[in-house]
């Protein structure tokens, strides 16, 4: 917080990075360039920035230096209503897909940002169709469900979750989120989480990657630490709903009854 | 299969203890009298029952044996309109509360039974408030969510789950979804698969009771062993929907955009 200079910088290097891997869709934390834990709506508001700056900025170079890569990151926004928005942008080769305000505000975020109105994008890009949605919306199937069935290949989830308490021996039920998510609608999620702590909030940097499957593909190993997570994903594969020779994720519901 | 009484006899002795370990509410497989790896259609028929049947009076009897005790479990239902459902029954002191018909069939039970053509119900009992579904319907979040929605403190699923690959250090997909599933809506989730093999198809034996908060509070140990596993649960709590001081699963849904 307060140090956004030093997160852009930050914030350029991990992009570069992934981009160093080879990535062809990136996806970074929520509210990645300002920090999480506004005080107030007022220290909100002098960190918002529209979709010409800093943070969308970083985003939309590295999408270009990545030779036509996507980018999926938060971002503080000031939009033209004058409201502040918790929001994440998809860009691609430089140009804005789409920008997705978050429905779900998590704790004093109700105090900072006035809720999105709009339900979360699916985006066509040269790497496959791209759900958007942020941390806490993970948290409604009602929303996963719907980005998947709007043809979502990939669900990406900035993220920012407060550390919680985890039984030893399992994972972060953020991760167990991710992986039912992904498994129930075959799709693969994408959450980047940020990691160690922020003004006294410590974060869970519980990372994940998981597949159609449900199972992880890459998985954070430190919830202090700053990490590139990869994975090799043929997002085609997300368009088989099959879960077996004669079922079907998709054809299987009844939605004549929900 | 094929060895009804001796079924019956395994299910009895089964419940008995369940009760015996002072159960209030029992689950118990899918099919759990007549077993679940029929032929065809003609060996589903021969063996399904009404609700005065072997596998249903086994329920009504142990749900009175434990003075007021709840019992769902699965039983292959011959239904007044001559039609074979994969259904469920929830009793409570030996009175049928709902009888429950699958809604989503799972591969070859798709030339055994006819699907189901109402939604899951939900009971209320003395022990709290009961949503009754059926294995491979965990898979289908509108179901689940409709159930805890509409009051269900535990969601109790009969369950014969085939055998999956595991990756490593792993639990059973089976498992993840349930975690998730409790923790989505903050309910319980109980789900009694089957274990061990049956006409060369081999069951998961991951049977698990989760919390609201998403964790194993009982979990299978062995996939091929039949076990009793029982759980303490106060269901009030799943009536408190809160995640924190300021957010609510429920009440933070936004209904007019999904």
């Amino acid at each position: 917080m307060g140090a956004v200079d030093d997160n852009l910088i930050a914030l350029r290097a991990a992009l570069a990075d992934a981009l160093a891997a080879d990535a062809g869709i990136v996806v970074a934390t929520e509210l990645a360039g300002s920090g999480y834990a506004f005080a107030d709506a007022e220290e909100a508001r002098a960190h918002a920035e529209d979709l010409d700056g800093p943070t969308v900025s970083a985003y939309r170079d590295a999408s270009q230096a990545g030779g036509g890569a996507v980018v999926v990151g938060g971002f503080c926004e000031r939009g033209d209503d004058g409201n502040t928005y918790n929001s994440a942008v998809a860009v691609e080769a430089g140009e804005v897909l789409a920008v997705y305000r978050k429905l779900h505000l998590w704790h004093d975020e109700q105090s900072c940002f006035t809720p999105g109105a709009e339900v979360p994008p699916v985006v066509e890009t040269h790497h496959g169709r791209i759900g958007v949605a942020i941390c806490y919306d993970l948290e409604f199937p009602e929303v996963t469900r719907s980005l998947a069935l709007r043809g979502a290949d990939l669900l990406a989830l900035p993220t920012n979750w407060p550390r919680t308490v985890v039984p030893p021996g399992e994972r972060s039920m953020l991760g167990t989120l991710a992986m039912a998510t992904a498994r129930l609608s075959r799709t693969f999620v994408a959450v980047c989480d940020r990691a160690g702590a922020e003004r006294g909030v410590d974060y869970e940097g519980a990372s994940i990657i998981a597949g159609p499957d449900g199972y992880p593909l890459a998985e954070s190993t430190d919830p202090l630490a700053s990490q590139v997570l990869t994975a090799t994903a043929d997002l085609a594969h997300a368009r088989d709903k099959r879960t077996g020779p004669r079922n079907d994720v998709v054809t299987d519901r009844r939605p004549d009854l929900y």
